[in-house]
């Protein structure tokens, strides 16, 4: 739809349709549902030339006004990437529904049925950058958990989101369910991002998806509730007891093997104890592995190459092949440490006494805290959710990865035969 | 301490206060802040004198300002209120903690050992009205759920709450728990309410209680989350199969028994099919309880001295012997209207058709949804939760009545022996 066609639905006319539409979807079976699905990742393949094509003109426009090298990539949607996002699809077909779950339920003294039952939250908003990969990811997660979707994606993925949503919307006609269970509001720009923000009427949660700064803007502007998930300045404290090649293992794997993601490794603590028998082989693993260490005086002492830490090196989120790393005197000065300069994401400890494990585990306040394990595994894949919506920083709601369970609300469902309270 | 005492802390100071009590509170056994709660009971008895002697201030202050005597009375804290805080918080002592159970847990196919368990929130704001009762209140349910409390009263209730906090501050000492693990921020007025609001960096959740229009302000005003607890215009529904004495018992419980609460009963619909049995009984049991009813056309047609109900009535949280009553064409008007109306607390449909009570319960977006029950039930305690925080309307993290587990979040513990991803 053209953003000059006078006939165009108003921002307003648009959510309401999408809760509408969501009062629908609240109701369908995973049946319904999982059909509508495959029938979505059939409609992108199907639509191949036409994405593509929209893609390409979103590319030109990002090479003509300068944008990176990386957020081009981020920007394209080829082939491989949309048979990728078919397959996501498809695989989110396969997973339980979780609505209808009974969350708790049991029978009152005074004969009342009590069940907590999860249902959809009814419109799910989504804020996120020019990588349109987001809109089939969320509008995928957000119709198996019975939710209408909508999307406000980066203005320099427009031509490709209006055309992915054209495509879904087409899918879920040809399911019977109604088009505007996904819809997009890129086209009112971003006084329609700061309208959505504000949309108590109609929509139910926000998750914003991107850099610090969208969601910080997002968090700060919305009265909608918003779902934070959020940078990841994550920690590997290596105890007194730390084994050697355990924790070269878990350093290497948690900083190296994706960088550019929020569980990886950003800096390291190291008891004092421990410093001169671990940091020279830890950091030569890592400085054969390509990894920068940026590490403060007693680092540079143990190890040759590394680059003197400043204050900023503690707060950094470097998503490259960068550490930070700290000697400190004891455990207490490691959970100091984290406390300052954690974004409360995911830490670990390597350590083979079993007091300091349970100390650590109780007093580190962060969505996923670990012993003996690569911060890697902060994932909702790994964690067995099957699909993951985001990882949460927030403690409202839901705290780290978040599975399909977390895109639902409750609803508490009484069955009396006559009980009044009197 | 006086608001015109040079070294009174700071604003952030006491906030920062409140944050670094948290982190004590959140490790302590259920033993100790059980210890606590009683030493908080013992102290208010004990404190009697001064607190009472403090609230006369306030009401006497109150009473030059002109404030209306319900507004006085609920400010009024005298012996026999001061008793039942009292007992209240030794209540709270004997309920189960929810801090370290478990909500969910597995050992992944990997040998990673995952737990879901619960931790407390950290610092817990709270802006009321001038009612001292939800000073204690607050403050007992956050240390019993292992949260710091920073509180902001209404203005009226100054000297009170003042000496209130003293008192519990005292207690906690002498408990050997930190006395900013409660804390008032009332000597800060209008602006420290402001500056509470957007205290991301040191409160977690903030739960306003009070008047539909002070909630209203939290949440537009906010960026820290928000627990909003709501208004309920709640509807009872006589279905055309609905027996007539529960129809009447239910009614005029939902209805008379609580009038001023927000599970009571605002307006009634009834099928037309049913409404020439039904509406003139159930019009003169509820007419003989004192009630006004607003009636549309058709109600008013059946019985006698039936109000004319204009729109505003279905709109009406009326908190009053006063009630909306409709007759509709069949359910799905009903459901109809509610959807327009409602704000979503609950609602109950009286009926002897399976089918029609299923997709009541189905249909209708309700925080609770009844069958053959009164709407009184939606309650913390008779829910079996033994305290209420209040009846979330939201959908986020809580919905319905929220006991001591709503006031926790979660964190993921993670046990390995040296797993990696690679």
């Amino acid at each position: 739809m053209s953003i000059t066609d006078v006939a165009a639905p108003s921002f307003v006319e648009k959510l309401s349709a999408a809760k509408a539409a969501s009062t629908v979807l609240a109701t369908l079976t995973a049946d319904r549902k999982n059909a509508a699905l495959r029938a979505v990742a059939g409609a992108l393949l199907a639509a191949e030339s036409r994405i593509v094509e929209a893609n390409e003109r979103d590319l030109a426009a990002a090479r003509e006004a300068g944008l990176s090298a990386s957020l081009r990539d981020r920007l394209r949607l080829d082939g491989d990437r949309l048979a990728s996002l078919a397959a996501a699809t498809e695989l989110v077909a396969t997973l339980v529904d979780p609505v209808g779950e009974t969350v708790r339920g049991r029978v009152l003294p005074n004969g009342l049925r009590l069940d907590q039952i999860r249902v959809p939250f009814g419109v799910v908003g989504a804020i996120y950058e020019a990588r349109p990969n987001v809109t089939v990811d969320i509008a995928a997660l957000a119709l198996k958990s019975g939710n209408a979707a909508v999307l406000r994606g980066g203005s320099a993925a427009l031509h490709t989101n209006a055309v992915l949503v054209e495509v879904l919307q087409e899918a879920l006609v040809a399911s019977g369910l109604p088009a505007h269970a996904v819809v997009t509001i890129d086209e009112f720009g971003r006084e329609g991002a700061t309208s959505l923000m504000t949309a108590r009427e109609h929509v139910d949660v926000l998750v914003p998806r991107g850099s610090a700064e969208l969601i910080r803007t997002v968090v700060r502007e919305s009265s909608v509730p918003v779902i934070e998930t959020g940078a990841g300045v994550v920690h590997v404290f290596l105890d007194e007891s730390a084994e050697l090649e355990m924790s070269v293992d878990i350093v290497l794997d948690a900083k190296t093997t994706r960088p550019s993601v929020c569980n990886a490794l950003e800096t390291l603590l190291v008891h004092e104890a421990a410093a001169p028998r671990l940091l020279p082989p830890v950091i030569a693993a890592l400085q054969a592995a390509g990894v920068t260490v940026h590490g403060d005086e007693r680092t540079r002492s143990l190890a040759d190459g590394v680059v003197a830490a400043t204050e900023a090196d503690w707060a950094a989120e470097y998503m490259s092949l960068d550490l930070a790393v700290a000697v400190v005197p004891d455990l207490d000065a490691a959970t100091a440490h984290i406390a300052r300069w954690s974004t409360h994401h995911t830490e670990s400890i390597v350590t083979n006494d079993h007091a300091a494990a349970e100390r650590f585990l109780a007093e580190v306040d962060s969505a996923v805290v670990m012993v003996n394990a690569s911060t890697r595994f902060t994932d909702g894949g790994e964690f067995g959710f099957g699909a993951e919506v985001g990882i949460s920083t927030q403690k409202l709601h839901a705290r780290g990865p978040m599975g399909l369970g977390e895109l639902t609300s409750s609803k508490w469902v009484v069955r009396g035969s006559g009980q009044v309270r009197g």
